[in-house]
């Protein structure tokens, strides 16, 4: 039986507690959180968990094997560095960390003392983003030729990071996880429409080997909620809309048909193929309900997760590159 | 009475010659195409229309006082300066020419011989960009923070122009029309997925004065059709779509509210704004039978059309910055 | 080659003349219409044409084979009769007639003539349609278990027929085209809403042999346009929207499965199904010119028409029960 | 202090735990349920209520001053008179009871005993429908001319009731709510599909004073879920749509204007009047919430609740004669 500590009590970390109190072979121990108002929720849902204001107690917690990091961005490298050196394993709320040296930073210190050392990328888990990386793996969609996402909706400016790091880390945790391949350059551009906050509406373009584009729009100042994502494929293009209820993957059988017979280019024919669409059925277990389940059987088997540290570094690097780009208004960063 | 010669009757140009028709104040006299299938089309529809493959004579014909052109982009500056040269009133498909140096040159012959030259922006003459257009100058929005819109389908590769300079010059032509001010700069990416063909995929972002930006997101290679704009203000917010049938503008009273009472920014406020959403009736008129219209008022009474050679001009300044950039990878270039 | 003459150049009139002038083996020699400016708009888009308002002289002009009616429903018995006696065939825009006895004489006349009589049921030549007869035919949905349709708009409230005879209509010709069996009772409501006006809300439930059921609703005081049928079967389920722009059909792999293992009905097991959903691929011809076409064949091969005047008759019979049992309120009235 | 006891902890009552555990005035005393492995759920989510499979216990304890059912329906009278009788508030999940004798007796004995008997009716506790009881009660539609909802989905067969008491319940309780009279006889119709089961899809018109219609449409069958009501009247319109995330509820400036100035009804104009749509802002809270606390106030204040007794009997009468009409196949029954 895993015992898990969760640090942070606020908009994500009820979620953390709640899953891991239901995923067999774990078991929540304490929970830690600033705030004793949070504190006091905590308790009177679950009356049997420790809770303290102060986290160093939780860490130390001989009953605590696992800890879990639901805190601002800013404070996770602290955080998680004292935990795997008490000798427990992590799992931190996305992004990893805020810069990619600490992100490399932890993953040393896991491998070394040979713990888990992983990142809540949650929509990895999902049954969607799932089955997208099934039918792209199984070369359902032939060749990639692009992926645009729309991430967008009104809500929750945040003091620290801008847009890019609150909402396009969903993104890119969902790339790295079903494209087969990874960015090598980004341009990214962005404006702060609120007088002292970080920008709050970005669009970064992500340039890939050979004729592969991706797109990420974010926007925290749009009147209406969107997160559609459009992955187009030389065979078959899939609608991945996150907010139908039920038909949230649609894969297109659409495309063009080149004709190179003429002589020249200008002699070149083009023609448009509609087939059928096809909306499979996804497994609608809760996302947070599976990788907590992974989590404790990474542990269990000393396994190396699906969003490991790796991978949450590979996404905090391209941050990073999209920030300093958007700084420089477009100029093409390599990552 | 307005004698009007209409030089292609591809795909555009139908269109064109029927509200032509059935616009008081003129009449279509002539005809021209290189095939001769498109003029027995045009005759079997119109028996009393002159039909010619040769330009110069529907140019030349003294019956005919306005010239209208829809042929592919790279011939209009020819077209046009004969026609202007011939004493013609001209009415250009978009985009104006191929390059601002030739539109420079159109507006200069057409002043020297006063003469109307219009282009053919046609949806600043819909009943939507007309209203929002009113709603903006009528400070309904309070200060314009973005402007972003999505123009994407399956279909219609051109050999000639790349996705831009076909379904981006639409987004241009509005934004010249609505906002109140000019795009700076632009950083543009793309990709072209057909060997040999232009780029079909791209994404642009407009720089303004201020904390103004634009961006334009144009594809001929997706499985579905979008034609989505999001218009941002500190007051409302308006989403303009253009397939919605009957409700194509939602104008929603949403934003944020900001309480700089704190001492330092990261004690700052962010307050969200959540009332009604209204959508406003239309004029449901079709645009280029109130393009035509105006095109005839201006010729009578000696006047500069909405869309005149300089609106044609600044879109086409944009287009040919936003290739520039777009071949340097999102290089940020100056209009 | 057949000649066709079209009554009334209405609303519906210039779609049958401009389809059956683009129809390979038919051409179009007269139409009539009461309305002077009515006749004027028809020649000055086929000058070839001649045009009446006397509606006899186009019967019995001998270059016309074949007779189109367009006309209100009221005066279909007369001039198809006419039509028929003077040995032309004849196509009569739905419903057939106003009575079933007048569509008995219909049929009777031309039958003894040995001439087509065609029921212009438009949605029985869409791909829409067509696709969900092939779908049920094939077994597709299993046995079927409801039909249920809604088609509600603001719009063409009429004197002299109810809403059910002006928008059931087309519900009843489709499920006359796609379902196994016919209804064998029903039971209708509806309501008026302007003073002296016929009804203009209803609904009815139409009865089958076995456990099918049918209901249409149908409205002309909708704030928003509604076409929207829902299709139920033991195997799968289909949605077909007519307002979807390209996903018009959506066969859902969706339904119940029943364990009757348990000892008394309390203990049968429900438990759901749910699978893929499909968007086949339609064809998007007009219907119009499919249905045209098939006229022409019908005459020149001397075969019976999809829509002959029994399907005509079978419709018209279920729209006398229904404004029968609409007028008690609901009362069953066997078909 | 409210003590508040809760009988059956099955789909329902965890919802209403959870919102009387966090309503001011009130705490939960104790659960019962027949199943233990309910009770241990109840048990580990809140450690300090009693638990109990023996519901008397539950209703003689002397902390528990009100007793909230939401078990089946065959179930209410029995629980509710034992509470009633032993001194106890009751708020019954809906329908009331399974008919209306038992509700006459249900109010008879808390009129007697000056206890609160309010029933489960949620719907009317939500921000959108109390929305439109606002809209219709200030006049804002005019006359009401009709009331038509659609309720289906796949899903939650019932073994004792058939689905027009399972789902038209709740649109009997919204119509109870906001529309100014009461139906005066119905028609329905339906159907089984699964043998053994009863009705799972049903239809069913209302008729009221004047010319005011209702209809409901339910069905347990059906490959989507819709969850629809319009409501027509003479001055506007309205779309209330419950599965939209915000914008639940739609106002349209739409419908006809008459014209009698004619000599006849066939001269009689009718033009159509298109305006604005608007979307109101909504109250989000949770109804429960709202319907816990009112409860609340209501035994302690000796108010009337919104939902008392008279209008679960209201709609109990209804559910009987619609179910009468079913089974004589749409056949009038005067309520």
């Amino acid at each position: 039986m895993i015992g898990v500590g969760v640090i942070g009590y606020g908009y994500w970390g009820p979620n953390l507690v709640r899953n891991f109190a239901e995923t067999p072979g774990a078991r929540v121990v304490a929970v830690s959180d600033l705030r004793q108002e949070r504190l006091r929720l905590a308790h009177s849902r679950y009356p049997g968990i420790k809770v303290t204001t102060v986290h160093e107690e939780l860490i130390m917690d001989s009953q605590v094997d696992a800890v879990v990091i639901a805190t601002p961005v800013s404070t996770h490298y602290e955080l998680a560095l004292t935990a795997l050196r008490a000798g427990k394993h992590v799992l931190l709320e996305k992004p990893l960390t805020a810069s990619s040296d600490q992100a490399k930073h932890l993953i040393e210190e896991a491998l070394r003392r040979n713990l888990v050392l992983m990142v809540d990328h949650t929509f990895v888990y999902t049954g969607a983003v799932r089955k997208i990386r099934e039918l792209i793996t199984q070369g359902e969609l032939g060749d990639i030729y692009y992926y645009d996402s729309v991430r967008i909706n009104l809500g929750l400016f945040q003091h620290d990071v801008n847009v890019i790091w609150d909402l396009a880390v969903h993104d890119l945790a969902i790339m790295d996880y079903v494209l087969p391949l990874q960015p090598k350059a980004v341009s990214a551009t962005g404006m702060s429409h609120i007088c002292g906050s970080p920008e709050n509406i970005a669009y970064m373009t992500l340039f890939f080997d050979g004729q592969v584009i991706g797109h990420i729009h974010v926007n925290w100042l749009a009147p209406v909620k969107l997160r559609s994502t459009l992955i187009g494929g030389s065979r078959k293009m899939i609608l991945y809309d996150d907010l139908e209820p039920s038909e949230k993957i649609k894969v297109y059988d659409r495309g063009v048909m080149v004709d190179m017979n003429g002589e020249s280019i200008y002699q070149m024919l083009i023609g448009y193929r509609t087939g059928d669409m096809w909306a499979p059925r996804l497994d609608h277990t809760e996302a947070l309900r599976t990788e907590a389940g992974h989590f404790v059987e990474c542990i269990e088997g000393a396994r190396r997760p699906l969003t490991d540290g790796e991978a949450g570094l590979r996404v905090v690097r391209i941050l990073e590159s999209a920030t300093e780009s958007m700084k420089a208004q477009g100029r093409l960063v390599r990552i």
